[in-house]
Formats: structure tokens, sequence, C-alpha cells
């Protein structure tokens, strides 16, 4: 049993780290395989498909990521001080991945929507359940933000998907330029985004 | 002389197909071959190498939007009627692809940031080039903006970054639910984000 577990958790360690690294359509499951040092008869043991094997990396990386995102959105903090400790970490996140590996590997769902969306209809549907339940849980923070009156928007889900979208975007530049950095521009971009009335920074400071 | 041109015209074209819908990792060189209609030999004639390939048609796709991004963005429109437009026409764009191929396929650029950017440092550069290009050709449109005192931005480059970070986060929603509507909310994001004086949209609106 404990060797059995071991496989699986090697399998989905080594595919978490290739893609990262490399994307999915380009891996392969030998090469899986041979990174886990599992023989490759016990990958289709654990997983019918490389497919498969993305959405348990995928989801895997989501059950972590949801239980950093639940702590620092549902804290006691002001509203919009919990957006920016998310932003914070977040690019802490980045910082230290490219400090392990060598570049900044972005967001793994953000990656994995460019590159497989369009290509298998099961990867699609499960970030874009990800992705709608990122927008809830930054919605039920700008909801608490306008019962305080610290934020001045007309919808507040499409105010949160703008700004996970602006998220996204700044993570796809903090990837190509390989520079974490850019990411301390989301926090005032938010602020504007939310016509935000406490501590507002203009674009660009 | 003819036929020669058009066999490179013919992998291109056929590259170009194939890594709008299933990206660049994924395809072989003989599959583009065989969608090109042409025999594999005359591939290395024409490209060194798969990611030669990529940067020609990069380039290639470079030079046509960047005539259009010019033609509108250099237009005797109001500066922010420039920026409106081209969301409007990105948005067009997107819808008649989706039309033609039955998904949204999002920005070549940003799909090929997210998922080569980390293994061929000449894409990489390239796509810096081309961001690069894209943010100063919005930064001189928002100076325009600025002189009229139509917006209110510390830094125009660091805003026009966050506009075209907007406008590449939304895209990747669009893809991600294949839905071209969801840049409509490109343009209320760009007046939130430039502190525009005009005929302000609040987000979501």
């Amino acid at each position: 049993m404990g060797r059995t577990s071991d496989a699986r958790e090697k399998i989905l360690s080594a595919a978490r780290a290739l893609i990262e690294l490399r994307g999915y359509s380009a891996l392969g499951v030998a090469e899986i395989c041979k990174a886990a040092g599992v023989p490759k008869g016990s990958f289709y043991y654990f997983f019918e498909s490389k497919e498969a094997l993305a959405l348990a990396v995928i989801d895997e990386h989501w059950t972590a990521q949801r239980y950093d995102w639940t702590r620092i959105l549902n804290s006691d903090a002001r509203p919009l001080q919990r957006l920016r400790q998310l932003f914070e970490e977040t690019e802490a996140a980045q910082r230290a991945g490219q400090r392990s590996c060598g570049t900044v590997s972005g967001c793994m769902f953000g990656n994995l929507t460019l590159e497989m969306s369009n290509q298998t209809e099961a990867v699609r549907k499960r970030l874009q359940e990800i992705f709608e339940t990122q927008v809830e849980m930054v919605d039920s923070v700008i909801a608490d933000a306008v019962e305080r009156d610290e934020v001045t928007v007309a919808d507040s889900r499409e105010a949160a998907r703008s700004v996970v979208a602006q998220l996204e975007g700044q993570v796809l530049f903090a990837k190509l330029y390989n520079n974490a950095s850019r990411l301390s521009a989301v926090w005032p971009n938010c602020l504007a985004l939310l016509g935000a009335r406490t501590p507002q920074a203009p674009v660009g400071a």
C-alpha cells in the first residue's frame, strides 16, 4: 500500500514540475515516469490517460492555492487589505519559484488555459470552474468593501473578473520578462478598477 | 521560383493555423508539412528548425497586427476613442475567428508567452519586443490623452502596461469561456485604469 501511493505521488509531483517548466503538450508519459522514477506500467494503474493526470495535477494545485486564497481573503483584515495581501503573496510565490527553478513560471491555470483550453473540454471545464471560484472569492471581498463604502462598482462580479484578469495579465508579463516585480502594479491597478476611495494610489505610482 | 515561395507560404500558413488551434509544443514538422501539402524535405529548405518556423509565424502575425494597431492608434480620432476602437476591433477579430474555427483562439502572442517563453530564449526575446512595442504604441496614445487633460496617470508607460495586461487577461477569459463578449469589459476598465475624466463608465457597467 505504502509503495503504491508513493508511486502515484511521485508521478503527480514529477508531472507538476514538468508542466510548470514546459507545459503539457510537449510531455510524454514515458518522460514523466522516468522523471518520477516509476515504471511506465504503474502510470496506467493510477491514471487512465495523460489528460486524467493533467486534471489530477490541476486539482492538487488548486487545493493548495484555494487553501491560501481562503486564508487570505477570509481573514479579519479590511477588505482592500485582504486583496493587497493576495497580490503580495502571489508576487512572493512567483519570486520563490524563480529562485528555485530560475524562471518565473506564471500561473499554472493561466498557462494551461492558453495552452490547452481549446484542446480538451474536460480541462477547459475544470479551469472554468477554478477561475469562477476565484472570481467568486474576490467578489465576496469586493462586496464587503462596497458595504463599507470603500469602493464604487456597478457590478461586483464583473469588477472581480476584471481584478482577476488584471492579475493574470500581469502574471503573463512577469513570466515573459522573468521578473516577478511586474506584479507590484496589480495593487494600484486594483484600486483604480474598483474606484477605491481609500489610500488611492495612481496607476504607475 | 513561383513554386518555391508557394511552399514556404503554405508551410507558414499551415503552421499558423495549427499553432492557433493546438499551440506549438504539440506540433511536429511532419504534421505541419502534411497539412501544408509539401514534402518534408522542403521544410528544412526554408526553415532551419521548428523554432525558426515559430519565429517566422510570430513575425508574420505581428506584421499584420502592427499594421492594424498603427492604423487605429495613429488615426485622427480623440486618444481615448482610438483605444476604444482598438478594443472593439480586437473583440470583432476574436468573434470572426470563433465563427471560422469554432473557438475563440485568443492572442497568439499571449498563448505563446505562456506556452513557450520559458523554453526558448529566441521566442521569449521576440515576444518581449512585440509586447514592448504594443506598450509603446498605447503609451503614445495615453500621452496624447494626458496632454488634453483627459486622463490622470502618474506614469504613462506603466499605465500602458496595465492596459495591455488588462487586454491580455480578458482575452484569456474570452478563450477560456469561448466567449468574445468578455472583451467588452476592456473599455470601461481602461477608463478606470487611466483615471479618465471623460465619459467615465464604472467597472461592470
